[in-house]
């Protein structure tokens, strides 16, 4: 294989926010546009969901601190560390040292990068949900590591990710060395039970299988849903790394902020690789932490409950229309909606719309090749826009119906 | 090789900014500590020379600019794409496509990974300077690829590099792929004369091997040194790819900027991997680049001239020591210190500085493993106090000789 070949199976035209990029297509464009404000539902709106209150404040301060604050060791300034440490502890119900099992990096996919990069060799079998982050498959390929799918039936379950653990178990019988996922799941929205993470953490023990566990969203779990950390459960692998940061609940994504814990040998080795990716997050941006887990106070609870009335809103919508479903998300922003088969492909149908309805979607096939009659949407968006824009994508969806 | 060992080869203990993790060693300490200011040499003080007027200004517009300025084209925000392509054609001397030949990236570090990422593949041969930047070389390493040193003889010219350009032809003849190299050198501040460029493009070309030239310092250099951009050059290698940001004379460090321009190809590659890597360069931060090549009247010759008074200062202390040298910074703001055999070994020398004189320094063999008898100091600090420190590191060396 060479470069070109390598860098094909990165294909990033469908990624979220990089539609503009894609190149014409001929579209089988039926009828009139159909008029409405842009949404763009491939990421949330921050000027809809602003970012923490007081976030410009510090970052300010940080910039006025001066050269202490712009250069940190790569692994992040010691204050910062130490309170995020401290804060983590608290929320995932393990203590962690600031001293080794933390890292601040460039937003959290700097953290998944890093552990990616920190723990999978060339040839090494990792595992990956279907359907998952859409970087998680990407990652492997680019470091050169075998992609194990292990299938999630969400929607034969209402509790529970549905993960297939006996496909679970045979692959890491298989070989696998790294296991990645994210809870709650992108782009399902659906929150691991507790069994299921207690089952994960046991496995990767038995067989000596490094977890990567992507949290992002674990603080936006809705009401009557248990979130479980594993890596405060009794029985967990050698080789463990939780991953979280404030980029989507708080709306601090462009702080670029993120950051990994949890075995220090394994922090130590991203730390080294931090030196020569990125040298250390923004020194500035890493001030914005301070912020984190310190919202005021009722803000974070007013945050869930306006999203988790836009879901409602949205799921409300997705009821009245024949063959369109999406599983309630437990926790996040997320919902992956299924769609009867249409006259065209699933990719000319979401271009479709972006030039009918003026709304961009994230199509299935980026969080697993058979999710050929799904897409993404994040609904961190102003409500009535988000509600507007879906009945249009349905109303022009209606138009290509088989 | 298994994931522990690649990554014993990345050892970032003596890396700049890093010393404060080192663990203790018994040191051989001899006389009374000097006291003084604490300099750290290892990088630039940007508190005595402050960021680029304004720079905070356009961060706080870019965060009130909200939502598309947070989230941009992995590639970068298509206004600041615009402008610093334009302002970079200009000061390169060659066109630039907006749209196709650049990318913003978290620091000139992660203009260099991800350019090294999408050109070298596991063994793949990689020419690199001796010396040159400590991250070069780990690069290298990380990505499987197999370094090819090449010598620069520096001490033996006064224009230019002194680089072996016949060592550089045998290299190419010998199948290397890429070859990268800074100018002005790190650590030396040696600049690559006209000759010498036009040497190495045109054996690139000859041998179609891929280039990556590290311009960071090179709107910092010094009276009476004439720079050449080697992608201006009317025979160019099909794949050049040039790197730069304003972390360095510009003190903007602390918001992590970097760039990349160059080979239309190379840049899609490389914006592939910063969408796993880290997504984008900071959206709110990617507003300060509207501060670069805009700074106020004057500013930059100022604040070049400040450094080459700091450069000649040094350059008098050195002068008073017996057998201690430096070459002239030709520029950007690093001398590369060459020191006596002492009783000590190198390491051992620096540490006890640091303990002996608050003094930090970076040493030799981060850009070399030969470089046993130098170390490199960034001299971007306040004069005064780098003049004393400079002083009190050779008072504490005089008590080592052999």
């Amino acid at each position: 294989m060479n470069i070109r070949e390598k860098f094909e199976l990165l294909g990033i035209d469908n990624a979220p926010g990089q539609e503009s990029l894609q190149k014409n297509m001929a579209l089988d464009l039926r009828g009139e546009k159909l008029p409405g404000a842009k949404v763009d539902f491939s990421h949330g709106d921050v000027d809809a969901h602003k970012p923490t209150p007081g976030s410009l404040g510090v970052f300010v301060e940080g910039f006025l601190e001066g050269g202490s604050q712009a250069y940190t060791p790569y692994r992040g300034k010691k204050d910062i560390l130490e309170q995020v440490a401290a804060d983590l502890a608290a929320f995932s119900g393990a203590p962690v040292d600031p001293a080794s099992e933390l890292i601040l990096t460039p937003g959290t996919q700097g953290a998944l990068f890093l552990a990616m990069g920190a723990n999978v060799m060339p040839g090494d079998k990792v595992a990956i949900v279907e359907p998952d982050y859409f970087a998680n498959r990407k990652m492997v390929e680019f470091f050169g590591g075998e992609m194990v799918p292990v299938q999630m039936y969400y929607k034969n379950v209402s509790v529970g990710s549905g993960i297939d653990l006996a496909e679970l178990e045979k692959a890491f019988q298989a070989g696998v060395k790294v296991f990645l996922f994210s809870n709650p799941n992108n782009p399902v929205g659906c929150v691991y039970s507790f069994d299921e993470i207690v089952k994960i953490a046991a496995l990767a023990k038995q067989y000596d299988v490094t977890l990567i566990v992507d949290e992002l969203y674990s603080r936006q779990v809705y009401p009557g849903v248990k979130y479980t950390h594993l890596r405060a459960q009794k029985e967990i692998p050698d080789n463990l790394i939780t991953i979280i940061g404030p980029s989507k609940t708080e709306s601090l994504s462009g702080f670029r902020l993120g950051v990994a814990y949890g075995t220090a040998e394994i922090i130590e080795r991203m730390e080294k690789l931090q030196a020569i990716m990125a040298l250390r997050c923004s020194g500035y941006n890493q001030a914005v932490f301070h912020t984190w887990f310190h919202e005021p106070d009722g803000w974070m609870a007013a945050r869930v409950n306006a999203h988790r009335e836009i879901r409602d809103a949205i799921l409300e919508v997705i009821s009245t229309v024949p063959g369109v479903s999406a599983r309630p998300t437990d926790g996040g922003s997320y919902l992956f909606v299924e769609i009867p088969e249409l006259e065209v492909s699933l990719h000319q149908f979401i271009r479709i719309v972006r030039e009918m309805a003026n709304v961009t979607l994230t199509p299935g096939t980026e969080f697993g090749p058979q999710f050929l009659h799904e897409f993404r949407i994040n609904f961190s968006q102003d409500r009535d826009n988000a509600v507007d824009a879906m009945k249009r994508v349905f109303a022009v969806m209606d138009r290509y119906r088989k």
